[in-house]
């Protein structure tokens, strides 16, 4: 049975579903509060387990480490026939170093940063909360 | 001449081709602070000169109102090319009510959110920064 956001008018997507959306794709965004403001980046990623890995460069994503919760965001809309999905992954942000036992796995995701530049920080999400919605029945 | 971040690699818009892109689109993303995490959420907006102006429901998104600052973000990405760029508009999200002086003509903007659901609260975002960047040539 479809669950439907009464407030929103929303469909709510099942925890499989996000998954699937999540593992289907490489672009998407993180968001992290920068001084008294949200800030928004599209980035590359992979999927550690449930973690959401990304690579930085200095900067405030890397600066959002230990600090408060961030968010990755991944969407798909069709313009015409006015439907769209979202699916949101809140969590804490972590950074991975050598000096972590997982080190080795994680940097060897296939996470290939389409922007050039030092991007030596990978940064995991750990989620604590993942959501999705649709409108108009897309998925 | 183009401008390049030499921190990121990336290539900076100018302010004219953020505009043209913010004009260009009808669907975009909010993201808020909600506790102790940003949120991001698909929102369909429209123009009023620079502002970005939304409808919303009750919820984390008209709670933002007077808080902290608020992120407007629109991107576009072309996977296969490994191209993509991203406009980002940092601001004051207040609500615009039947009691204010614009509430006429903000109201009548071309605004029709895609789910249904009340949406009775118009918010605009009032830019204090706008930025941009591109990868790959993407314009």
């Amino acid at each position: 049975m479809r669950m439907l956001d009464g407030r929103t008018g929303l469909d709510m997507l099942t925890p499989e579903e996000c998954s699937a959306l999540l593992a289907a794709d490489h672009v998407g965004r993180l968001a992290v509060v920068d001084g008294f403001s949200p800030v928004v980046f599209p980035v590359n990623y992979a999927l550690d387990g449930r973690d959401i890995v990304v690579r930085v460069s200095e900067g405030s994503k890397l600066d959002a480490v230990g600090r408060a919760n961030a968010c990755f965001q991944l969407d798909g809309f069709d313009r015409e026939g006015r439907s769209g999905w979202s699916v949101m992954v809140v969590g804490r942000l972590e950074e991975v170093t050598p000096y972590d036992r997982d080190y080795a796995r994680v940097a060897a995701l296939p996470l290939e940063p389409w922007a050039e530049g030092d991007r030596s920080h990978l940064l995991r999400l750990v989620p604590s909360r993942v959501t999705g919605r649709s409108i108009g029945g897309a998925r």
